[in-house]
Parts: structure tokens; sequence; C-alpha cells
């Protein structure tokens, strides 16, 4: 439970209420569950208050999340029908980005995700989003896909008030350093333990 | 990225499929963020399975988690008026539990916790949901508001197919012996740290 009392006051010359209203960029980390249906349940709520969300699922599985993104989906239509809650959009690698001509090339995994980064960045000068959710984007960046440096400075410096959620095992140390809440799902007891397989309405 | 393979292969007598349907009990504990959020986001996705859910919310805060019951108050009028996806029923202590004729009563929440409780138990022996969420509820059981042999004896022996999921610090370690599945939400960096409260969007 959370009380909203901060420990210490900073002297960084805000005030309380500037301070209060920075936007964040946010990781949900380590090897336990709820990584990416904590980021999607954020976005649930993000909805609500009427934001402009953007989710860029740098992962290969089609079905992956189909849960989450069928039901901002129809957040999505709520919004574009009613007025009500804001307005969602939600891209993935898997069967390749939206905008690209391209499609999903199983090939080159690598220049999918620098592509899919490379747009991430062009909204983020563009303020084009209040909420990213950047599902999985740990990986592409583990494996040099994509410069961690771009993305920490292209963070660190990004205009206006823009959120960002980021995804995925083994968060990168330079973005744990510029993040400010990161949050590590650890791993205590799992039904894989006992050879249980993922389930349909529990893991996707 | 859960690859949904098996560690050991239990001698539970069960075949694959019957252990792979087999309904869970799930914990999100630690001090962390995203334990509830992670639960409300898993309410999502069992909604679009057409899952009938009840969310039992063990806490006085009216504002606390407002957002998500919005929304999925709005889906369930989808459901409602479309057919599309599952019911949803929404209880909270804070303002008194809806079944119940008393108002929410500030002078006892002892009272009002295990109400809310041989409500929860009554209906978990009616098969009444396919998952239940039980917000907080780790918070009555520490407290000795709510018997923790008794909770874990339910759980254990609760017929049919039905899951559910608690979300609270200090989970108790017989509830996690019996959990089929623990996620230990750990904080690694917040800016409450740096003097920031919660923001609209965020927390709620």
């Amino acid at each position: 439970m959370p009380q909203g009392v901060p420990l210490t006051v900073p002297d960084d010359g805000l005030t309380t209420k500037q301070r209060r209203n920075r936007p964040l960029v946010m990781v949900h980390t380590g090897a336990g569950k709820g990584k990416s249906t904590a980021a999607f349940g954020m976005a649930m709520r993000a909805w609500n208050q009427g934001w402009d969300i953007g989710v860029f699922q740098f992962v290969k599985s089609a079905k992956w999340r189909i849960g989450e993104q069928t039901v901002l989906e129809r957040l999505a239509e709520l919004h574009d029908t009613t007025g009500v809650g804001g307005p969602v959009e939600w891209h993935k690698m898997g069967s390749g980005w939206s905008w690209s001509r391209k499609e999903g090339s199983d090939d080159d995994h690598a220049a999918d995700a620098a592509e899919g980064w490379a747009e991430v960045k062009r909204r983020i000068a563009e303020e084009r989003h209040d909420l990213y959710v950047l599902d999985e984007f740990t990986y592409p960046m583990k494996w040099g896909w994509v410069d961690v440096d771009d993305v920490v400075e292209t963070l660190v410096n990004r205009p206006g008030r823009q959120y960002v959620v980021i995804t995925g095992r083994h968060a990168d140390p330079k973005l744990v350093e510029i993040a400010d809440l990161v949050t590590e799902m650890q791993h205590v007891k799992h039904p894989f333990d006992n050879g249980q397989k993922g389930q349909r309405g529990i893991e996707w």
C-alpha cells in the first residue's frame, strides 16, 4: 500500500507540484512473472485518464499478449466511438511493424528491432504519445540490436510530458540508472517448476 | 519470455493436459510496485477469454484502483450489452461491501474484512466466479482479522475450476506454501525515494 509520502525532499529546485508531475521512465525487469502484465495494467489505467497510448512489442510470437491487445483495441474503439478514455495504437514486430512496407522478416530480427526503435524515437521527438509501452525491449538492447546509449540519451532528453515503460529481463545498468522507477519481479514459485505448462487466460 | 517448457515432469498421476489446466492460486507479494496492477492486467486477459471475474478489494481508500475499476466496469458493460468477454463484479470494503446492509464502518475494519472473506468463501463453495482477485488480502491475514488456516483450507479444497490471485506485502508462509505461483515484486528504485508523490494515471 503506497502511502504517497516522500522519504526525503530533494534539493532540485522543483516545487512539489512540478516534481509530482514529472513524467517517468519505468522499468519492469527480473525473471519473475508480471512484468508485461503490470505494464498493460498501467496502460489500462492511463487509458481511463484519457492518455494517448502507444504499445510497441519487440517480440516475434503472434500469440503473445493477444488478450491484452484485444482488450486495449476494444478500449480504443470505445474511445473512437464515444470519446471515453484515450486512443491506443498497438504495434508489433512479430507480424511486421504496421508502418513498414516489409513483411515480418523472419531472417533479420536485428533489423526489425532497430526499425522499431527508430520509429519510437521519431514519435518521442514528435511527442506523439503520452505513454509508450516498450514490451520486451530489454532484449534487443541486450543482444546489441539497439544501442543502449542511444536509448538512454533519447529518454533523458525526451521533450514534453511523455511516460515510458520498458519490460524484459536483464535491464541494462545504464537504463536502470536513468529510470525513475524500477521494479524487479522475482520468481518465488512457478507452476512450470512442477511440469505445468502455460495456460490460456493466464499466460496469454 | 516464458518458454512454457517444464523443467521437470512431476510424478503426480496427472496427464500433461490435466496438469496444464489445473486451476491456480497465485500470489503477488513483495514491497515493489505492480502487485495489484499485474493482477488487474490478468483480469483484463481473463475477461477477454470470457471468464467470470470477481474482484474483492480489502482496502479502505475509495480512490484506490479507481482506474482499473472504471475500465473493468466498462468491459463488464460491453459484456452485458454485446456478449463479448466475460462478466465482472467489483466489490470493495472501502465504501461498504455491496451485498451488506451496513455502511462502510470506519470503526471496525476487522469485522469488515472478516465479512468480505466470509462472502468470498461462500462464493468459492458455490463456484460463482472463474477468477477471484483478492486485492490487498494479505493485510487482513497478517493483522489476524482473517484466519490464515481457514483461507488455506478453503483454497486447497475449492471445488471445480476456480483461479484465485491474492495481492499484498508480507504473504503468510502458509499461503505461499499452497500457492501454485508466487511472484515477489521487489522495489529497486522508486520516485518516492526522490521526494516525488503519487501521480494520476500511474498510481491510480
